[in-house]
């Protein structure tokens, strides 16, 4: 048994119904340390190439890290994955809360879902004891009330459920994995893979604290966090949240706004954290060991919309995308919007970001109300926001084509539609405009899961010798400006973004400030490895190596990895306006990017990479597809 | 001022006799760090394209790292580089001693010699006080008594000197550069270049401790290694010095015995270290602040080879090269050999290898006794042995050829006196054979000073879990056999190989166990620096990026990157006996190889590779040349 770990994953086969405990050897688990790093092996060993996302033959992975469920801040996180059935290409989504600590708490590393059960069914697992259920009478309910449920079925108020709603039920692309009724795994599809699977949910209750080779050292670097996280990046978040984003980003000038056509919002004031704080939020929540407490539950006492704190609150990005990516300022509605994701499984990005796609149509006369069933679908328009919402999560009317996505909803619109979506490889946009810091426009250009917030980094924080002094233990040798689109910053970004992967892989939540030493202190601690920043970080390329080399094998190639025409458009107004990166500068650090990474000229890791790697296996399999 | 280092280089001007300080920045010394990355950035700076090596456009530099003088075991390195008269290529040199120590503790991070003296001089520093003299009266004497002299000279006993002879004064391409009489820069003609500078010598005296930031840390890392280096790799040093290698690569079937023709040696117990330290080993002998004293001084009192204790001793390099190589089994000749190489300044393995080759030839009729006066040039022919030495240092005789080194030699011999040279690049190889580790030929082949067994690894040493177990951290994956020549032993090898550059821009020698995380926390107490394994191996890989910029500036490419004929065909006798790789098996690996360091198929390093690190500077430099 390696230390972390437990060395046991659960394969659940859905179609037989039958269920088995895998070993996982010191030697893999080293290899590939948690997360991405599990998701992209399996996938590729597994996933023949070129199937249908949403059938049987697709794997849904849940994956834990070594630092998941130690009790350290950030550490209960997991991760959801599989082939995308938004991108058709390596998905992978991670959620935070209480499921992924609870799941390792049980005693798996990890679990793997094939087949399709042929009515709905549910896992739960209480430490060893693990079986497949029913779930005719979850199926429909919403997640909240799914949850109770399942906690009543089993007398257990502390279990814990990762579970779809009706849009993963009904299949939308955009469909999200839900945890706690409010915790999502949002990007890429997981819900439609996991609703084509008939499994509605997985419910865990566990108890064991994971083998851990040096509890000292996890206590003293628990006890260090809490003494100091106020001093470092997460005191930020301890104290204004994500939301605090909007203000920053409207200042930037790069808050998007009606599908990204600007920058700032008018009524930015309206929906900032300092308002959403005055006014419906009720109080503060947290994830599994975290003194931080960076969510905020709201609740809305309205008869038009009201909403209960069981679906805690939104966050920046939803705040965003239901707010000023749809011309919305009112935190009522977009509280309520929120409410209906969660409790639908639906991604609050890929919702909005498709709507306000739909909204530009529609006042650019590429859709009308024929089409939309009636409904004025206009920038500002909350009540249209709200139906439409509730069609895609059941599929029903003009929802029915949004639930699969901007980009395949304007394929098949047609005309020009396609030039107003803003997704790359399908998945659309976080609220994170790349014209106010061109480096991150790189980073989701070339993620394997399409543009991704939480698979890029944000190289506006990298502009001091303040920003980037943790940073140099990870080969960042120099600060740069946000507008600086070199191959030094495509250096800067490919150092950044492997950072970004560790923490995917090791479990731990991004937003807190841990330097790359602790993080590598955090892994020695709980595995016993000998282990160094190094080795984590080429585990991180091996991981991101895995994910780029599974699409390759799906045909992804450089023009995958571009980013859509409006964002080579300058914003008109703001601290930007009439200032943007061209689309030769943009291609020539991608170009760099790719160099550096040892990709080739379409974006595939080389054979050498590869083999560098420990991975000549995977470059066997991309030869042997050829 | 940085820790770890005092900031300050010393620039001498020898063609106008000037002396200036120039500051290094923080920034500049956490990137380059020092020995090899501090040559190669001037050598790429200052040293102009397709320059003569012996002319006075070229650069002799003395480089030291961050850890040098600090009290810790193998602390007390330097290295000597510049543009190589040997190879053509980038040198650097590495000593033990006590040289580079008292350099640092005089306050200097490094020297840079430029132009050449109209007469001979030697650089005299005292702290801050540093003067060039002449050195007329020095010019002509055995190392020994000119160190004397020196020492003398400033009534200094303390005085550290690094120093030319005979053979440096005369240019011979195969002389080095000597320390304390006993310690050599012995690769890539370092001597030399010296020599074309009439630089006979550059003397120190230092007393204070470099700047470092946390001394509690050095402390406990020097108690750590003096309490356990007995039981680490470093503990077979302590007992059986170096010479230990004479009987393991005699049962490896790999003691490189008349000219790498065979590799069992009859009379290997002849020579071995229980035998050397049973007869003429007087004492031993150690470097700067370590414990470990793997180094043996000997003493012959014997008429026709008098071998006086002030030289040292044999280590095994010089054991085999003028022993068993040569088919010489007589220890006071080895001894003898020794002596007058370290008194005439002259590298005991090239001076060894081209005197073997010269044997060969004889023996094969190429050469005759009309070429070498009348010499009887065969193996185990100890008289010719020391006959030969003082030719080479003198430039006399048949000497004045071999002094060129082998394969210049074999060039002007013509036929195929070419074949029978086992050089890279024009370095012969020490007496490490590659067809019983095979990686290690990968790495004397890639190495950019040519068959440097410094600049390689011993893949034999990392066949086992035991092996590799720290290596992990800088990403060795799994351990191999000696005779795998895989892509697998390709990325082994880039990573120990990259670890070996960061002992030499530390400052730290190689013979000592420390893990890739206490040469971290070394460098990092030395500097302040909140450094990383990784940010010490990217260092790594810019170092030896450059030195390979450096080489393609000169026209090297992959056919620079071969084994010699000789090292294709299997050995005869011994343990390996009919088994070797092939000639298309080294070619995929090196390609390989290339892949993985991000170099293209000629071996130079993509602009991608160098832009990741910081270098796109170099890349321009390399661009602005074609």
């Amino acid at each position: 048994m390696s230390h972390g770990h437990w060395g046991k994953m659960l394969r659940v086969n859905l179609t037989e119904g039958s269920i088995k405990v895998e070993e996982l050897s010191d030697e893999w688990l080293r290899m590939y340390v948690g997360g991405w790093g599990f998701i992209g092996y399996y996938l590729l060993k597994e996933v023949p190439a070129g199937i249908d996302p949403l059938s049987p033959e697709n794997l849904l992975i849940y994956a834990t890290g070594p630092v998941t469920a130690q009790p350290l801040a950030g550490g209960g996180r997991h991760m959801i994955g599989g082939k995308s059935p938004l991108t058709g290409g390596f998905a992978g989504s991670e959620a935070g809360g209480f499921f992924g600590a609870e799941l390792k708490r049980a005693g798996w590393d990890m679990i793997i879902f094939e087949g399709a059960a042929p009515s709905p069914v549910y896992l739960y697992i209480n430490e060893d004891h693990v079986e497949l259920l029913p779930a005719e009478d979850l199926w429909g309910l919403e997640t909240a009330d799914a949850e109770q449920k399942i906690r009543e079925a089993h007398g257990d108020r502390f279990v814990r459920v990762s579970q779809i709603g009706a849009a993963g039920e009904n299949q939308a692309r955009i469909a999200n994995v839900i945890h706690d009724s409010n915790r999502a795994a949002g990007r890429t599809g997981m819900g439609a893979l996991m609703g084509s699977k008939k499994l509605r949910a997985v419910a865990v209750r566990g108890t064991q604290r994971p083998p851990t080779a040096d509890e000292q050292k996890i206590s003293e670097l628990g006890r260090w966090f809490r003494d100091n996280y106020k001093e470092t990046g997460s005191g930020v978040f301890s104290t204004l949240g994500t939301n605090r984003m909007v203000r920053v980003n409207n200042e930037a000038g790069g808050l998007p706004t009606r599908n990204f056509q600007e920058g700032v919002f008018e009524g930015y004031d309206k929906i900032d954290a300092e308002t959403l704080l005055d006014t419906i939020t009720i109080k503060r929540d947290t994830c599994f060991g975290c003194p931080v407490r960076c969510k905020w539950v709201v609740q809305v006492e309205d008869e038009e919309y009201p909403v209960d704190p069981k679906y805690g609150g939104p966050e920046y990005e939803t705040t965003a995308s239901m707010g000023c990516l749809l011309g919305i300022d009112d935190l009522r509605v977009i509280a309520y919007a929120n409410q209906l994701c969660n409790a639908y499984g639906l991604d609050t990005i890929g919702a909005g970001m498709t709507i306000a796609w739909a909204m530009e149509c529609f006042e650019k006369g590429l859709i009308s109300s024929d089409d939309t069933g009636g409904l004025e679908l206009t920038f500002g328009n909350g009540d249209a926001l709200i139906a439409m919402i509730k069609q895609i999560a059941h599929r029903e009317g003009f929802g029915d084509l949004l639930a699969e996505g901007s980009k395949r909803a304007a394929l098949a619109i047609g005309n020009d539609a396609i030039d107003y979506t803003v997704q790359i490889k399908g998945q659309d946009l976080a609220m994170h405009d790349p014209r106010v810091k061109y480096g991150h426009g790189l980073g989701i250009a070339v993620s394997p899961t399409g543009a991704d917030h939480m698979h890029s980094a944000h190289d506006s924080a990298y502009q001091t010798e303040g920003g980037i002094a943790d940073l140099r233990s990870v080969g960042v040798v120099k600060p740069l400006p946000w507008d600086d689109l070199s191959a030094d910053k495509a250096a800067m970004m490919r150092q950044v973004m492997m950072r970004r992967v560790i923490y995917n892989l090791t479990g731990v939540c991004m937003f807190h400030a841990w330097t790359p030493q602790q993080e590598t202190d955090m892994v020695a601690a709980a595995t016993g490895w000998d282990t160094s920043v190094m080795e984590l970080w080429l585990a991180a390329e091996r991981a991101y190596d895995m994910a780029r080399a599974f699409n390759a094998r799906e045909g992804f190639g450089a023009d995958d990895d571009l980013l859509p025409k409006r964002l080579f458009e300058p914003l008109s107004e703001g601290a930007v306006a009439g200032k943007v990166y061209t689309r030769e500068q943009f291609i020539a650090a991608r170009d760099a990017f790719y160099g550096m990474m040892g990709w080739d000229e379409n974006g595939a890791p080389t054979r050498a990479k590869l083999e560098n790697l420990g991975l000549g296996w995977v470059a066997d399999l991309l030869e042997s597809d050829d």
